[in-house]
């Protein structure tokens, strides 16, 4: 077999057989098929495209291409969630101890964040005293004791995808649906779980930009769990603005916890609750969504939820909420009449880097402390007080200021209302379900 | 401006700029753009194209990334003659001083064999005391003396064109009619001549297989050519099977020898006389073709053509023609009735590189003398001795032997005979003319 004759075949709009596909994957993560014949034909496939089976083998052989966990040894139906990345999105700190209240175990690993989107270890790392380098057995150990744990994702997760992505990004082949979900596809299928939660963001703050796009990505996704036969859904959600009001690591777990406590934001805690429900119908917990949100409307009350995450936090270390203050905060006012219609999801999480929430190079350091606490929502009036910025390095706070100014888009009447949710897929041969948008329930 | 941004605006299909194809080509050229870049570029083009604007200039700044002669200095219309490669393709040896006899200067850089396809200079060097290596004053003083000059391009023409070259030629990018077409058209302009003969071969033999494929690029380069101010004409003819009877280097001179007194094969005469009328008319010394053709025969029966040779043969350092002689000749015997219908001419050009007459590799030497003489022609009655074999290495005789048995196919009836010339591109604007094949005529 020849690489060359894999390009061709694809430059001429062939279907490549799986083991075209395997020869690809396998030889390009060993270096044996240079950078150059990969690029050929990674924009002959943008071109050209790729049926669903190529996908899911495609999909299949990163997945492949490293290592593999096993959570075999945890009993119960392991759930994972993924989100495309969003600003402010804090979700999986609610959902894991949300969904593990019910019985079904979390088993997470989690990745740091880098530019404008925040990551989940950042975060519950922000906690005095967590840790998220556990060993296996401690892993495995607390999962089987209280039924979740996120810890940080040290192990050789799908190094074809790691390395084809990084020719992507400077090749301009980036921006396909079908690469892009067997991207995400073949990370969270290594990383073991019997199902998936996907959450696709769209809009300005997420990656991917469209409505139209993410539907495609989502189906695809979809589609490809089906073809590997591990259960996963997604849901469509809105990324125009930040979700919550904070965006930086502590804010974020102390708006986190207030979630569980039944306090949190709208916009967030409705989010959280769908997303555990589609999980816990995907563990057969619950047959249908709704009663699968009622459920779970209920451990919030009871207080149960918030339990779940304090036994957590305590599990992996972590000694209270006493977070690490800022050294500076500040105010930003808004002198502008009429409403908010827009809140630059992206801007706002470059600004809470550049106080030091966020990293742009994998070296860097991050504050726990660092980020921005917003007092507005898309629709809300303008004028007053927007936000609070916090940061430990005072000379960053003029520049913060001027462009979160920009970052909030104000028109003299109050802006459509976008929904949080656009709809559900459930199947991937189905249509998407836009029940929320379309018929109001639940809101 | 970037990489990314030139290969995203060509995959989505729009229009380079002249500033975006020079800033590619010259960054590639210099090693500031990186091959897999460049190869996402190449298979966006193949895919989306180029328009006629950016063929010229993508040909112009690969004519531009090297050295170009200036041919200024010497006077009259300097003519150039390109063949996109045959077998036992020795026209430029006829062409050069028949052309010159007109007083019309060829002042041409040519190049040595590679594969299956022989060299002009590999040609001229089996010539003893011939030499190809003139200084440029050399190579000047001769083309003014005697009005003709071939010597072994040394200089760095084109070097963006190699490049590139090297690069689709492992990434499935090759046969696409403008990145051919810019690609022969490159070097032909850097060479400096004042306008351009093509002889585009069509056929097993060929680069170009169809002769659809054929027409397009021809059309193609003399839309080139006259995109940049030089006349261009091209010729379409037949590689179905090695052009005249003998395919190696002493063998070959000798038949262009023969040739210019009036005694060579139909098929070399007619084209060489054919490609030479297309000069003379460039060059403006004829008006049309037909005269230009009964010129250039009556320069042949006077003996006037064959006398241009030896004088330049001599020019140029050479003692005469008494070739080194093989040390080993074999008949090849054909045991089959019926009629020749193909003589595949690539094979039969592998089969004289096996002998030594040419090389796999530009480190190899080649052997002056080796080679194939054919007795038959397509459409003549197969059986008894079709050729003979010549070689200093004995072991490959049995293999040369077998493989060319192969090469001949027979068929029970006489085969449709397909025409030498299959057309005449005269402006690319223009339908190819089909006179000789349509019309008969000259034939």
């Amino acid at each position: 077999m020849r690489m060359y004759d894999i390009i061709l075949a694809k430059r001429q709009g062939k279907e490549l057989t799986n083991e075209e596909i395997d020869f690809f994957i396998k030889g390009y993560t060993e270096g044996t098929i240079p950078d150059y014949q990969a690029s050929a034909l990674l924009m002959a496939i943008f071109l050209k495209d790729m049926t669903e089976r190529e996908i899911v083998e495609m999909t299949r052989a990163m997945m492949d291409s490293g290592d593999k966990i096993d959570l075999s040894a945890i009993e119960g139906f392991k759930a994972d969630k993924h989100s495309t990345g969003g600003v402010g999105d804090k979700t999986s700190l609610v959902i894991a101890p949300l969904v593990a209240s019910f019985g079904v175990p979390m088993a997470k690993m989690s990745g740091r964040g880098l530019g404008h989107t925040g990551g989940t270890v950042d975060k519950l790392e922000s906690i005095p005293g967590f840790s998220t380098e556990l060993s296996k057995e401690d892993f495995f150990h607390q999962v089987a004791q209280i039924g979740l744990s996120i810890i940080s994702q040290t192990t050789n997760i799908a190094p074809a995808d790691k390395k084809l992505y990084a020719l992507r990004d400077v090749t301009a082949t980036i921006d396909h649906p079908a690469m892009i979900a067997s991207s995400i596809m073949s990370k969270k299928l290594a990383a073991g779980s019997d199902g998936i939660m996907l959450d696709v963001k769209v809009g300005d703050g997420a990656f991917l930009k469209t409505l139209d796009e993410a539907k495609q990505v989502a189906k695809l996704m979809v589609m490809i769990g089906e073809g590997m036969n591990k259960p996963t859904r997604a849901i469509l959600t809105n990324m125009d603005q930040p979700l919550g009001f904070t965006v930086g690591n502590s804010l974020e777990v102390e708006e986190a916890r207030a979630t569980l406590k039944g306090q949190g934001p709208k916009d967030l805690s409705e989010l959280c609750l769908e997303l555990s429900a589609g999980i816990l119908v995907m563990a057969q917990k619950f047959t249908d969504p709704v009663t699968a949100y009622q459920a779970l409307r209920d451990k919030i009350t009871s207080g149960q939820a918030l339990q779940k995450f304090d036994e957590w936090i305590k599990a992996q270390g972590g000694t209270g909420y006493e977070f690490k203050a800022p050294l500076f905060s500040q105010d930003v006012i808004l002198n502008k009449e009429g409403y908010i219609s827009r809140i630059q999801a992206q801007a706002i999480g470059e600004i809470a880097s550049l106080l030091g929430a966020g990293r742009l190079t994998m070296e860097d350091s991050i504050d726990p402390s660092a980020g921005i606490r917003l007092y507005k929502k898309v629709g809300d009036p303008a004028g007053g007080r927007i936000a609070t910025l916090y940061t430990d390095n005072e000379q960053v706070l003029v520049e913060a200021e001027t462009r979160l100014l920009e970052a909030f888009e104000v028109t003299p009447q109050a802006p459509r209302q976008l929904p949080l949710i656009y709809g559900f897929v459930h199947q991937a041969d189905e249509d998407i379900v836009f029940e929320r948008y379309e018929k109001g329930e639940k809101s």
